[in-house]
């Protein structure tokens, strides 16, 4: 080729690269009828026409390229596919788009549900292979760049949202290493290594590493805490897990995390092994017991090591098919219903405990059980483990000690509940709980029918 | 109706439910077709056509009454629908198609996976409320039909299997409260109530409840525990995790449970919170600190409760759809590879751990996760998430703190080490591991598209 020729290449390489990003349709498609061999093409960084979409949040860009057969598993020069780009940028249609295309190609049974629930989005890398780094660890703590979230009594400083709305969204308080620097000497804070956050521009080039966050707990006077901090809109949420749910996606995955291994020091501050003092290690991931005639210096346990419970939390259906379980507590504020749920036991299957669950608090029977999707709830740090369960009997019978109530609902009442606001019969859980997308799964699904 | 037509019908009855329950499909049909209400019509306990069936494993006979539209969620005197005799009763295919059948009606997306996992399987009803009913347990304790199953060092009391086979089976003994009265006195010993059999022959009419079942931990000299029980042939078998996948799938499902609640007392005699004694409580479900200022007397937490450990276990699957990704650490035999995974960390759902724990151990990067099973595994008291995960990258870096090896394999070399025996280059895992059944399910599910 002549430099004539290569040079009107990539311009037309340009050209079609920065229509992908654009998100103009008509372009894209007019370049690809003339040249089709633009549609793997890498502009800058690595980045395809695929992932300029997926980035700028064009849908339909981003189906054409697909069903024309772009390759959908190149990465640019920060190791990211076109769905990391789509999830990390919270564009869920095209992440939902590129998913399924993989996954239809390489995983049985169709498309898994990819429903994210509140509590899940992983805004962090986590590095746990850093966690052993002490020198690491240290560098980064003093680092400006370094991001602190402060907890009093497993609450996380916030501040009202910068977002213009009325729902009372809060967000997370940043501090920086010079705020807290005077906490961390004391021999009471915890110090919890979160991770580094992930890329927020994949295609510039990165010239340092992005930010890492920690998370610090203090036992000083929160209001102490608060003035010192000299911002007059900071506080200490006291209403506890209502609190919890008034924050972004990424924000309540990063409390997610930070409150349980918080939760867990709180509890867990002596070896349930000998009695023994522990000593905080690993970026906050592991107690080790200072007694070293110990036991739980040798051998396969658990006892250093952060606790995840799991909990099933089911949607029961109705053998008809048209109606749902759904029971209270006496807590629970008045025409609030919600799924049943329970701890796994030790040695028991989820679709065990599903059933077993169920039988013991309604007097229900459930045949087949089905996984829909999990989230991590830090009350203090559960793995609900959300399910549709088909019940086999009707005949409802409850156990006072756990319910007040449970009662089944036809189909069109709890669409009312969810749709049309609150009914005087029925209330059912917010948005935030698994419950809730549970509840909304089965009524999305059953319509498509 | 005169008597003579009264007795006609109910001889008639009596015929068609003999005629299901020998499994003869001809007169089982003949029946129908000429009097179609025969079938639900019900005998001796309240047991149909389709339960009998069921519980004599006649598959063919019960496909036609499901196909001619019987009543399957139609429960005998005993409360148990065919799902549950058949599923009782080792008929998985009659199970499968009976919640097949109910799951198509009632749960999206198809019929859930009915894999049953080694360590699944729930011989016992754990009966949870009786736990905090003391005269209950204490007067089980000394009932001459209680089963008691004992443990030394976290290992079960066995003897070979009865089975005539050279697999080397074993099964657990079964103590009678006569056997371990004198263990029972020393303060020493752990006690845990394990649950009551599930009824074995529903449609006799039950005289008196099941037996319950008991674990006892001894710390007592296992030689002088095996002279005492003067049975030659019993053991404590001390090769550790191998030998606990040699039970039949019933005592599997007992060990699982006996053995991780056993294991967390033996790890966790001290309150974490206080670093006092703890008292055991709730037939062996609770540990209680002896401190009555302690803060685990208050509020909402776990430290009281025995610890399951969620851990997701994965088969990745190649971009192409025709290779999978297995590992193997260090210490496996020569040529065993498995599925790669990890504990799930506080603050995180399962799908994002597979990614995490793929990318870290392997380099790989995932997409889209789908849950396929489930499995105990009691050592100490892992929960085992199985799924299948779809790459979408393919260049792996091994960790190689975690693994020695990691490498793509092909489908054919995988269904030659399944089906041909083990192969010089591959070897996988035995088929009591969730790591068999996810890549035995990979296999099936993409032979059938
Ligand atoms: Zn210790
Ligand atoms: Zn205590």
């Amino acid at each position: 080729m002549t430099s004539f020729q290569l040079s009107a290449m990539e311009d037309m390489v340009e050209k079609f690269l920065d229509a992908a990003a654009r998100g103009d349709l008509t372009q894209v498609s007019s370049h690809l009828s003339r040249v089709p061999s633009l549609i793997n093409r890498t502009g800058c960084s690595g980045w395809t026409a695929l992932m300029l979409a997926a980035r700028n949040g064009h849908y339909q860009v981003a189906e054409m390229l697909v069903s024309l057969g772009c390759d959908k598993f190149s990465v640019n020069a920060s190791s990211q596919t076109a769905y990391d780009i789509a999830k990390f940028w919270g564009h869920r249609h095209i992440a939902g788009l590129l998913s399924r295309s993989e996954g239809r190609r390489v995983l049985p049974g169709g498309e898994p549900h990819l429903q994210e629930n509140y509590f899940s989005r992983e805004t962090l890398d986590r590095l746990s292979a850093r966690r052993t780094d002490e020198v690491w660890l240290e560098a980064k703590q003093k680092d400006p760049d370094t991001v602190y979230l402060l907890f009093s009594n497993l609450s996380p400083m916030v501040s009202a949202s910068q977002e213009d709305d009325d729902e009372g969204h809060i967000q997370l308080c940043r501090l920086r290493y010079e705020a807290v620097k005077d906490l961390l000497e004391k021999p009471s804070t915890v110090l919890i290594f979160l991770g580094m956050e992930r890329m927020k521009n994949p295609s510039s080039s990165q010239t340092s590493e992005p930010p890492v966050w920690f998370a610090v707990s203090t036992d000083e006077d929160p209001a102490e805490l608060l003035r010192r901090c000299r911002e007059a809109t900071c506080s200490f949420p006291k209403s506890g897990n209502r609190d919890l749910l008034k924050f972004s996606e990424e924000d309540a995955g990063v409390v997610a995390q930070a409150r349980s291994v918080l939760a867990w020091h709180s509890r867990y501050s002596f070896c349930p092994t000998c009695g023994s003092g522990t000593r905080l290690e690993q970026g906050g991931y592991k107690r080790s017991c200072l007694n070293s005639e110990c036991r739980s210096q040798q051998g396969v346990h658990n006892t250093c090591y952060p606790r995840v419970d799991p909990v099933v939390i089911m949607l029961v259906i109705h053998p008809d098919g048209n109606q749902c379980l759904l029971g209270r507590k006496k807590v629970f504020p008045a025409g609030l219903f919600s799924c049943l749920s329970g701890f796994v036991e030790p040695g028991e299957a989820i679709e065990e405990a599903v059933r077993r669950e169920v039988e013991e608090e309604s007097g229900v029977k459930v045949g087949p059980v089905q996984y829909v999707s999990c989230q991590p709830w830090p009350m203090p740090s559960n793995l609900m483990l959300g399910c549709l369960a088909a019940a086999v009997s009707t005949d409802i019978k409850v156990d006072e000690t756990e319910l007040e109530e449970a009662r089944w609902f036809p189909r069109q009442q709890v669409i009312d509940s969810l749709f049309r606001g609150a009914s005087s019969t029925l209330i059912v859980p917010p948005r935030q709980t698994i419950a809730h997308q549970l509840i909304r799964h089965w009524i999305s699904v059953n319509s498509n029918l």
